[in-house]
């Protein structure tokens, strides 16, 4: 099934040809236009240009009883299909009209007919390749499909409208956080993903280990190359034994030194051989065990390690050394929730900064989330309208909103009081200073009360982490929410406690050893600096920008009980 | 030890006081200039400003009869420190002059004086914040230290001036990779790193799993909730048998409806406790065991889980949807490697591209290759001079002559025949065609033979991966190895077999099963197109760019074998 026609292979053979001393004249390769740059183009410019497309075909009919086909063909570098008019002169129409076909066509694009909505179409003039489709046996047909559905494709679900549009609108929020935070002057950190630290203390972690293969590998080999049995061990002990009673003998008897220095070497080969037997004869198959547990001092690492939940430990370090840092990338939740909130693989955003309080703080997480919006404004009009028509007729609103808007913000005690004095809604849960506020509780405050972004901060510190700052009153910590209509909480930081004895008895309290964390209070015992940081979830963001539901849709592959697909 | 004095804390009481409808008249933080915009700007403009600097004490000596003392002052913005004078009735000197003290100070910008090296420096008016250090229990004091003796402090080693000065340069080709790819219309898309496919077939993988901590978990509540003994489980057994009979003798009775629902609500009662009691019974402390195997469907995922040995087969998916597309992320070897050039924990840079073939591929790495060293050589002078004078001094020139000169390409074939030919060089593994180039032999390419970066392309099949693209000579893939000066082997790519039946065959012979690759399979059944890509380990960057001889060196958290600190 060579599917590939017509292109010349690549040009090896003029490579190995090519002289040493030279750079090897390559036959250039066809650069391709991107369908982003003709339907964005300026018509009078592109018309008439000679241009190579590769694409899917979107869907495609043939015409004027078989004498042309239109197809509908998409690259990916946008939403927007680019029309593309083949002859049935040029190549097999029906081969090329299945949805989901591959082509790469080089032809000149044209000022469609009066009436038309393209701007410009492209008229083939060549089909140079071709990746074909079984229409009866692809399994993502023209009809539309529901998300859940396509989450049983993960690997062609990037081939639909919505798939490929959310995976534009991560690519630009990622590379806008990289913006943003280098503008401000952040270094972008590479905190560990496998690690020895629980950051919270509270964790439902992954484990990593190589105990299970190297239990495989040891029973393999055993099965193999079976153990010696008691009575080898036993007789190679016993070789020993007499080898040794030769040397004395031969010292004894003042032998020669050759002959005392051949036994000695006898001596030592029986001894090497028996302490060989006798580790192999205490290999056990199974997992290493020391007084009834594993032994994990045989892992890879010499300890269990487990999968990061969150750098921020790890990176204060580097904030206590450069100032402003973050770091972006995957972290881990073992919990075994089904919601559409929760994956058990997700991406943070967590800049720490040094000599910052709680309000720099919130002045940061304000001032990148703004920046996020906007820029997605700015950047990324054609997929959030999809997503408008689509999915969220508010999400384009949200995003103004959003960008244009100072956030409110509130103490945890006011917001206590406000959602007390509601009336016109009653909570699942029972609204009372001291307890975390629910899901329901913050999107009230964020949608209904203020109706934008909404920070809340000094929160109680019993039911916050042990390193959020004391605040004088000695019942709050430094700690802050960001809000956002549509999924609630966004982002979650604190001022740091950097006062040594008070973050001491902040682990001890939390019932927490004090051991693992001395690297933690050698920041404070060295240099120690007001600092603060915050974490967003990159995939809540993702939520909060689209307006899709479900939080396994808006990460390529997303890892949740059960399922861990490719 | 409240070691920081003199700022006001956050205000957070204006903040509970604000009222609600209005933004609450929060005091702004003061803001603090990193000293790199102090260091770099013009002398001019900056004599005379009033600034807020914080930072951490280089060295710190007391003048004058302890009527003043000179700070060097960094805050990791940058190299340089800013030179910082303090006089003894602004705040005691001894306090601050330990190496490693934090401070944050208020001042002037002034002039110093005629035939001093700084450009400028700042006389401080108020000492804003202190962090103390007891130079008798600091680390790391003022002497210069190994990097291997600042492995052993992984929190702290950021403050010393050639890790922080590796921070700053990857940082900058973090940002340098992401400005490349967007330049060039890709994409970036985040690969999982929990895996259940295994893209080399090789791999030496961690395995993920929640089995241990499920064990540990169970047997907890085994011990604080003894299971039922045989003997319980009998008796609600025999309840059970009890409760029927009752139920049957009321309906053979013709007893009344009441008293037959009342009876068989209490048979249903007894039914479900007795299969509590025996599910319960039946609970094994230790891990879940299937025919004499650990039972993985009853791990988080259903079925054995590993971290990820590369993003590619994944990015696949995206490439043939989006067109150009890259991973960049962290990537996992459990290999028992104690060398400096591996770690179990790396970042790859992984682009994808459609419609392109191995000529594209190689263009395109030697273009980011290139782009790579000229952005460092734009955006990172000062800590690159940093290293050419203290570890690598070709280091700039080796940037400069990547960036400027074409890359040489040469076959597999010819290399061999080059190596073949060696006389002034013992090489320690023997070359002949069909083997795997060997480092020496890499670094005598492009070190001795070439003086500059080389590409060697068309490998034999045969140590390459099943996925590399068949040449028409049947002997040779479409893979390509990008070798520069001082690691060798930078990038390794090849176009994708994108011909069904040869990827099914080149599977097959590699010995490994075709189901789990049915998913990758799809791609070449539906819409197949060539296409291209490769991997470049950014730590190996980094030691190419810094002439760093340590990769533990050029990451912050370094793990291998034994060792995963924090």
């Amino acid at each position: 099934m060579d599917a590939v026609a017509d292109r010349p292979d690549p040009p090896v053979r003029e490579m190995e040809a090519a002289s040493l001393s030279i750079d090897p004249a390559l036959e250039p390769a066809r650069p391709r236009t991107f369908i982003k740059s003709i339907v964005s183009g300026e018509v009078g410019v592109l018309v008439g240009q000679k241009v190579v497309v590769g694409g899917w075909v979107k869907t495609g009919r043939e015409q004027g009883k078989g004498s042309f086909a239109f197809l509908e063909l998409n690259d990916g570098s946008c939403l927007s299909n680019l029309q593309v008019i083949v002859d049935a002169a040029v190549y097999p129409l029906s081969e090329l009209v299945p949805t989901g076909t591959s082509v790469l066509v080089e032809g000149e694009l044209k000022k469609p007919p009066e009436g038309t909505k393209q701007r410009v179409e492209l008229r083939v003039e060549k089909v140079l390749e071709i990746g074909p489709v079984d229409p009866a046996k692809y399994p993502l047909p023209k009809t539309r499909l529901t998300l859940e559905f396509l989450r049983d494709f993960m690997h062609l679900r990037a081939r639909t409208n919505t798939i490929s549009a959310i995976a534009r609108i991560r690519d630009e929020l990622a590379y806008a956080t990289h913006t943003f935070f280098r503008q401000n002057g952040f270094r972008y950190i590479h905190t560990p993903i496998i690690t020895t630290s629980d950051c919270e203390g509270a964790g439902e972690m992954f484990q990593v280990t190589t105990l299970f293969s190297d239990a495989e590998k040891l029973e393999k080999e055993l099965q193999q190359n079976p153990p010696p049995s008691e009575s080898d061990v036993e007789a190679a002990k016993l070789l020993v034994k007499e080898k040794g009673e030769v040397v004395s003998l031969l010292k004894s008897s003042k032998a020669s030194k050759e002959e005392i220095v051949a036994s000695v070497a006898e001596l030592n080969k029986a001894k090497e051989n028996a302490s060989k037997l006798e580790e192999r004869y205490n290999l056990k198959p199974g997992l290493p065990q020391k007084d009834d547990k594993i032994d994990y001092a045989r892992d890879f690492f010499g300890r269990q390690a487990f999968l990061t939940v969150s750098g921020q430990l790890q990176v204060e370090t580097y904030a206590c050394a450069l100032g402003n840092v973050y770091t972006f990338g995957p972290t881990f939740r073992a919990e075994h929730s089904h919601t559409s909130r929760h994956l058990a693989e997700f991406w943070m955003v967590e800049p720490e900064i040094a000599f910052a309080n709680l309000e720099d703080d919130m002045n940061y997480a304000e001032n990148y989330v703004k920046f996020l919006c906007q820029w997605l404004l700015d950047n990324c009009r054609e997929d959030m309208e999809f997503m408008v028509k689509n999915y969220d007729k508010t999400a384009i609103e949200r995003l103004e909103l959003v960008s244009s808007m100072p956030f409110e913000r509130i103490s945890y005690t006011k917001a206590v009081q406000l959602l007390v004095n509601v009336t016109d809604r009653k909570f699942e849960n029972k609204v009372e200073w001291g307890i975390d506020l629910a899901s329901e509780h913050e999107r009230y405050l964020t949608e209904v009360i203020f109706k934008k972004p909404v920070i809340v901060y000094n929160y109680p510190k019993g039911i916050k982490a042990f390193y959020m700052r004391l605040n004088d009153d000695k019942k709050t910590v430094a700690a802050m929410d960001v809000l956002v209509p549509k999924v609630g909480e966004l982002i979650g930081g604190s001022q740091r406690e950097e006062r040594l004895e008070i973050l001491i008895k902040r682990i001890e309290d939390s019932g927490l050893p004090l051991e693992p964390y001395e690297w933690y209070l050698d920041l404070r015992r060295f240099g120690t600096v007001k600092h603060s940081g915050f974490g967003l979830g990159f995939e809540r963001m993702l939520l909060f920008a689209t307006g899709i539901d479900n939080i396994r849709d808006v990460i390529p592959f997303p890892r949740y009980p059960g399922r861990a697909d490719l």
